[in-house]
This record gives C-alpha cells, structure tokens and sequence, in this order.
C-alpha cells in the first residue's frame, strides 16, 4: 500500500493526491473539477456533518432547504456580492433537449431558453434573504437561525480533490437579528463552534481572527476566520462567519418593526464550513504510511485481524475476536474484523495504515494461548502485547491518547513553525524555508498587504483575535503598527 | 390556525397547499418550480431520512457522492434512458458571466459557452455508472451497494409543493452485483425496505407490486413500487425500485472477470424515494384540523402547554412541566415545553394541532393542586385527565397507540376504497366517486393501458405481489386475463 504513495517530503503535492486515491476517499469524475466523493472518504464527512450538526443544533439552529438555482439578476442586487461571486458559476439557459433531427443523440432546444438565467448557487445569501423577505415583518419574528446543508458550484479554473473543486458540499448558517451586536455575537459564536469543532473532533489547531478588510467575504462588513497550519508550512482557512451588517436586508429590502414600532432593516450574519475540511484532516495529520484520523472522526476505529494457518485457527481466533468486536461496540466504539481469507496480514496491516484506522488489534495462535492481544496504534506506530481481559479499558483510553497525541503533534508543529518576524529579509527567507506561519506588523493597508502577496504569495491570513498590542513598524513599509497578523501562503 | 384551511371535503387540492403553507412546512420559492422547505417540514425530512439511512445501512449499504452535472453525451448512450429523462431538464451552457457593458447589473458571458453543455442529474445512472466502471474489474471488487443522499432536477410544468417540484430532494441506491440473480434479489429487498418503512414509520399501508411495461423506469427490466391511496381516493407511488438488467453496464461498457474468469457485464439496480414521501405523508393523515403525524416521525412528539392566569401560577406549573418534560426526554422522546408570554393557550392548543403534534400536555392551577394532567391526543382529538405520577408510561404507550391508530385508520380507509370491479361502467363510476383502488383484469397489451387512460386518467399503478391468479375478462377489451391489476387515478 503505502509504498505506492509518494514520498511526504518529497513532492508534497504528489503524496496528497496519491493518498486521497488510495486511501479511496475521492476521485475525479468525468465532469472538469467536480469529484466523486467514495464510500470511506464520505464516511468520515458524515462524521463531520453528525457532531457539526448536534453542535448547530445545541446553539439553538435549526435545519432548511433552499433552492439550487439563483436568479441572476439576484446577484446584481448587493454590490459587492455580484463581485465576488457571479463570475466564475455555472450558468443554466435552457430547460430541455430534443432529439437531434441529424440522428446524432441529443441536443439543446434552441426554443426552451428560459427568460432569466439561473446560476447554480455558489452560496445562498440571495435566495435566502429573498424569503427572509416575506418571514420577517416584527422583532417577533427574530431571531431566525437557520442552517443548510447543500451542494454549491464555483467554477474553478485549478481543482484539486477537496481542497477546490467547482462543485463541494458544505454547510452554510444563515441568521438574521434585531441589532447589530446580537449578529456581532452569532458570527462569533459560530467561530467558536467552529475552532471548538476542529480541535475537539478534528484534533486540529486553529487560530482564531479577522480577515483584514481585502480578504472579506464579499458583502460582509466583518469576517472571522479559522486558520490551521499543514504540514508543508502552508496554511489552510477551515472556516468562516461573516457579519454582514445590513447589506443584504437592505438589496432585498428587509424590514421589520422593533419594540418601539420603529422601522429598521434586519441584521445578518452566515458562516459555513466545507468537504475541504477533508483535505485539512488529511494534510495535517497523515504521514507516509497513509491517513492518520483523528479517533472521534474515523469510521472504523478499530480493527481486528486474525493471524493463522489454518481453518481450525481461524475459527478460534474468530471466537475470541467477535467478542472483543462485541465488548466494545457495546462501549459505542466502531470496530470492523477483517477475516477476509484472500489478503495476507501484512497486506491488512498496511492497508489499515493507509485508511488510517486508530487501533489495530492482531490476534494470533500464541495470543490465544496466552489470552492476550497485540495492539497497534496508527499514530506512532507502536506494538503492545496486553491481556485480553484488559482490552476494553485499554482501549477506551487509548482513543483518548491518541485524540490528545494527535492534537498535540499538530500543535508543537504549528508552534515550531510559528515565526515572530521583523526584518523583510527573514520573511522573505523563512516563508520559502520552512514556510509556517508568520507573525509580522503591517501597516493596516490594502496596498502594502497586495505589494506583500505580489513579492513573496503570502497572505495574511488573519488579524489574530488574541494578537496582543505592541508598538511595531510594518514587516514592509516601516510605517508604525499597533499589532502584529498572521502571514502565510496558503490552500 | 386551522380555520384557515380550506375545508378538505370541498377543495382538497386547496386543503393540501393551505396546509403545506399554514403549518410552516414549504413555500414556494422565486425560482419557478423549486421550493424552499422550511424547518418544520425539514425537520420531519430529517426524521425520515435519519431511519432510511439506518435501514440502508443495516442492510450493508454505503453511502458515497457523485457529481450534480451530467455530460450531455452520458444520456444518450442509453436509448430508453434518454427517451425517459433527457427531455425536460436544466441545461448549463455556459460558466461565467460578466459586467454587462451597459451598466445593467451582470450578463451570460459569450466567450465562456461550454464544449458540451452539462445536465443537472434528473437522476444519476449514468454518471454513476461510468464511474462504476473504473472500479469493477473482477467478481471480487462486486457487490457494489451505493446509496446517495441527493437533490436532483426534473423541469416539470406544473409543479405542487412536495409532490411535483423541479428541485427536489431524494436518495437513489446504485448497486453492481455479479449475477442476474442478486440483482433481482436486491431491488426486491429494497422495495420492502421501503414498504417496512412506509408502514412502520409513516403509518401508511402500502401495495407492492411490479409496474407494467410501460411505466417502466427508463432503462430498468423490472420496477417495483409501492403505492398507497390517499384520502382524495387518488394513488401516490410511495418508492421505487429498478431492477435495470445489465443494460447500464452495456452502455458505459462494465465488465468483470467472474470465479471461472470468464467475461460478463455487471447487473445492476437502482431505488429512491423522495421528498414526495412528506406530501404522502400529509395527504394520508392529515384533517381540517391541520397535520396529523404519526409519533415516530413528528419533530415535536410531546408539547406541554401551561394555563395561568398570573406569573406566580406560571412559576409553579413551569417547576412541574419541566420535571414532566426531562422525565419523558430520558426516555428518547422530544418535548416542546411552550411558555410563550405573547399567545394565549387556545391559540397555542390550535397551532399544534395544525403542526400535528401527536400529544398535547396541558397543566393548570387545579391540575396541580389534584397532581394531574390533561393529556390530548392529535389523532382523535380526545382528551383525558391523568395523575402526574403516571405520566411517562401513559405517553409511551400512547405513542404506540397514535401510531398504530393512524395507520389502522389509513388501512381502514384504503380497505373501504378498494373495488374489486368485472364491469367497465363500474370502473367508470367508481372513479369518479368514490375514487380509490380499483382491481381489475387486464389484457396485457399497452395498448389497451393506454386507451384507458385516455378515456378516464387512471393508470394501472402496479401488478401487486400478492395478486392471486384467477381467470377473467380484461375490463376494457374483454380479452382473458389471469390476475387482477391495481388500477387507479394518481399523483
């Protein structure tokens, strides 16, 4: 298995794509950048999607459907909106094909053009305030929260499996409020699930900040942002929310009457996260073996591989291992046993590495003799032999070490390729050698921030919330800074 | 709430809408055709999809994803599927727009017209299966067993929330096996699965049985469906299930190497069901009073509805609702305990009803002075007062009792509207009034299906499962038949 892959250090690029092949998360398909998401790979995005959802849930968001296509002219409405994302979309003109009179297939019908084109949403602020419009007339109404789970398309030109690829499947929060500071407080909640998400189940370190006024979403009058660090020294945005004032209650002319009977316009925020946090679960965590999943995202958790020469072994084997399977399926735990009779172990072994799974679980002829076990977690590598009545806690345990171990390897990484910069030469140098994440000053400009990304490709990522104030000049003008941000290049 | 429905006995087409929009579930939306399903109605999606997903599962399958476009040429490469789906479809030609010149907001950009225009999947066979192809080489890598969660686009003309919209929601399984036989085998099982479904989650009866020849799915050798009878007297086709043949595997040329190394074509099956299930949901349930949910499916199983008449009285019964709602929460039920200020309990009483909460708690000064509590339920709109000791076990049985009611009421009804009819004025009669099933022999031909139709819109929904052979005369042409077949107008 692994040895098909890539080397890591090698050719970064190369050893990303050949895992997501071999590991059989996605592929792929005929239709330019839209992939096929395959079992094991979506087996872990429904894991996402489970526990991100409870946690939606449990801040009081409740689930809808919007429609797929978009009106174009929707997109005009918000200014800056029709910017940043009517350009690159896919654009529906017709509503049906006919038989080819040369007898060659089918073709569009020319006379089933449709009055209005329909974009296919690249995100749904439009079409969602547009029924906001008729929900909301008081304060009574408010707040609405509510989140979507949805495909959405963008064309991009340069795709890669789940890291950008013109169609995805993401979620996306779409709230609106009385006041102001009340969607203030949404958007910033829901960077907190967020962050709380990606260290928790993702076992993924993330800062937490705002983007500077150029690399907004477009509309927002705020957007916050989760930023982690891959393994390449390149950083990877995990997930944004978005203040976005009264920009969109006003393009579609949402009002509603306060307390006080006043006539105000609503205020909104949205905030997704995508299947590209696929890609940073695979690029923060994996290694040359293949997939290392974090214990609280892996469909399988553990697996159990028989060792033996013959029938009689086999079936005794399979005895003490389906009630290995049972004990801990009981503790909720997922556990597979592998007794596939065409694959040798060694080749299981590998293969489990390359998918990544937590806890290996072998046992041979002598274990049974000995009533023991070996247990091998994927994170370090390393083998124990321990006695079977010991299994479940020693299990249980182990999950939760290799949860911690993971997370904490992510985060020595993040902070030994964390850089508090000053001079430009050292940037310019460190961002091509080790790259990571660099904590420079900036004079607060578009234009430096644009000269920055046009010399050296690094962006910066964030305006860290907890980045702490200090008298600074900027990493590029000299001029004076009140705070250092968060450089780096990135996905 | 409920005066506001359109009386059911008058203008049931009325009735369904009024409802669909009064209890909250979906609206139409600014795009012709689509809707936007609210939280309320996506709530009770998400209960159905949350048992359909575990049924699959417990039944081996994956779920996986594949792409929203469809390349034009893929349809025609199936002849009967391109005939059947092809026709009425959103068609995306182009993939970027740009600032109209003039200054008015965005256009359709000439330059940026794609080589072959993309489909958006009205279902996904042949997307699925020229992926399927890459991955089928031997009898080893069979069964494939695939389902898809999914929103899909067939342009329809005359669109009903629910029932007929362009964008709908959906689930479709895909599965590869190895032998004829296992296919069969597969679309029948799934066609139970189903049928379980329907009867055991949603209360509603269901026929099995086999489409004709000509309500084939396209492609497909053999359809199962389910249908169930609605209380208009009109059929509703609940789930299909294709067994296709191996004439997708022709088409994107699949081929595998069987245990004697010969070459074959893969068989294969596909099944779904829709977001039309919420609409045979509230047309089977449903009265002038609002929705009438089965328990196993409703968002709100029990709501708890306080009566005071100043704060002190409020405080004290909120000290008993809440014992009364975490008591029935540790049993897995979802409780509303609704305390709203602004709304008086009638309307409260009204508004549940309309949203077909199955049990309504109400607790009033007396009610806690005697320690009881007046337990409602939606089906019968009967009332009683019990001790608040016996609570929790009065609603788990309750709950199995409204279910078991709903569905032996729906059985009930389907069982008094079914005809078994030998002469064509009967036919003619009975469908007009009462409506309803109607069993009757069939010569066979589609031609004579077809003349029938014509001549009264019913259609023959299926040949059930379980009809038992007999002789007769075709109802139309007179011409021998052997069994009866489900005959009836339909949704």
């Amino acid at each position: 298995m692994a040895k098909f892959l890539t080397n890591k250090d090698e050719n970064y690029a190369q050893w990303y794509n050949d895992l997501v092949i071999k590991a059989d998360l996605a592929e792929n398909s005929a239709v330019r950048g839209c992939m096929v998401i395959k079992p094991y790979g979506y087996a872990i995005w429904e894991k996402i999607q489970a526990e991100l959802d409870r946690l939606f849930k449990a801040t009081g968001h409740v689930n809808a459907y919007f429609p797929l296509f978009i009106p174009k002219s929707f997109f005009s409405r918000e200014a800056s909106h029709v910017e940043g994302f009517a350009k690159e979309c896919a654009v529906v003109t017709h509503y049906r094909l006919k038989n080819d009179e040369k007898g060659k297939g089918v073709i569009v019908d020319p006379a089933a053009k449709l009055e209005e084109e329909l974009i296919i949403r690249p995100t749904s602020e439009t079409i969602i305030w547009n029924s906001y419009k008729n929900w909301i007339h008081s304060y009574r109404d408010l707040p609405i929260l509510i989140n979507q789970w949805a495909n959405v398309v963008r064309w991009e030109m340069h795709t890669r499996l789940f890291l950008r690829t013109a169609e995805f499947l993401w979620q996306e929060g779409h709230t609106a409020h009385a006041t102001s500071r009340e969607a203030v407080e949404e958007a910033e909640k829901m960077i907190n699930v967020y962050a709380g998400f990606a260290e928790n189940s993702m076992a993924l370190p993330v800062i937490k900040g705002h983007k500077t006024e150029h690399e907004r979403f477009a509309g927002a009058l705020d957007t916050y942002c989760i930023e982690a660090l891959m393994q390449d020294g390149k950083a990877l945005q995990a997930g944004t929310s978005h203040f976005l004032g009264q920009n969109f209650a006003k393009a579609f002319d949402v009002q509603f009457t306060d307390k006080t009977s006043k006539l105000d316009y609503v205020w909104a925020t949205s905030w997704g996260v995508s299947t590209r946090l696929m890609g940073a679960l695979i690029m923060a965590h994996a290694d040359n073996n293949g997939l290392v999943l974090p214990p609280k995202l892996a469909p399988i958790q553990v697996v159990i591989v028989p060792i033996y020469k013959n029938e009689e072994q086999l079936s005794s084997i399979s005895v003490a291992a389906n009630n290995i399977k049972e004990g801990l399926e009981a503790l909720g735990l997922s556990v597979k046993y592998d007794n596939r009779d065409n694959y040798k172990p060694g080749y299981k072994f590998a293969d489990y590495e390359l998918k990544g799974v937590p806890i290996r679980l072998a046992i041979g002829p002598r274990d049974l003799e000995n009533k023991t076990v070996e247990i091998a977690r994927r994170d370090t590598l390393t083998k124990e032999t321990i006695p079977i009545d010991a299994i479940n806690n020693h299990v249980v345990e182990l999950m939760k070490e290799i949860q911690n171990n993971i997370y904490n390897k992510a985060l020595n990484f993040r902070k030994e390729n964390t850089f508090y910069v000053d001079k430009w030469e050292d940037f310019v140098t460190l961002l091509d050698n080790p790259g990571g994440f660099i904590m420079a000053h900036w004079d607060g400009t578009t234009e430096t921030e644009e000269k920055i990304k046009e010399e050296t490709k690094a962006t910066i990522r964030c305006i860290p919330f907890d980045s702490t104030e200090e008298e600074g000049k900027c990493i590029y003008t000299g001029k004076p800074s009140k705070r250092r941000v968060l450089f780096a290049r990135s996905y």
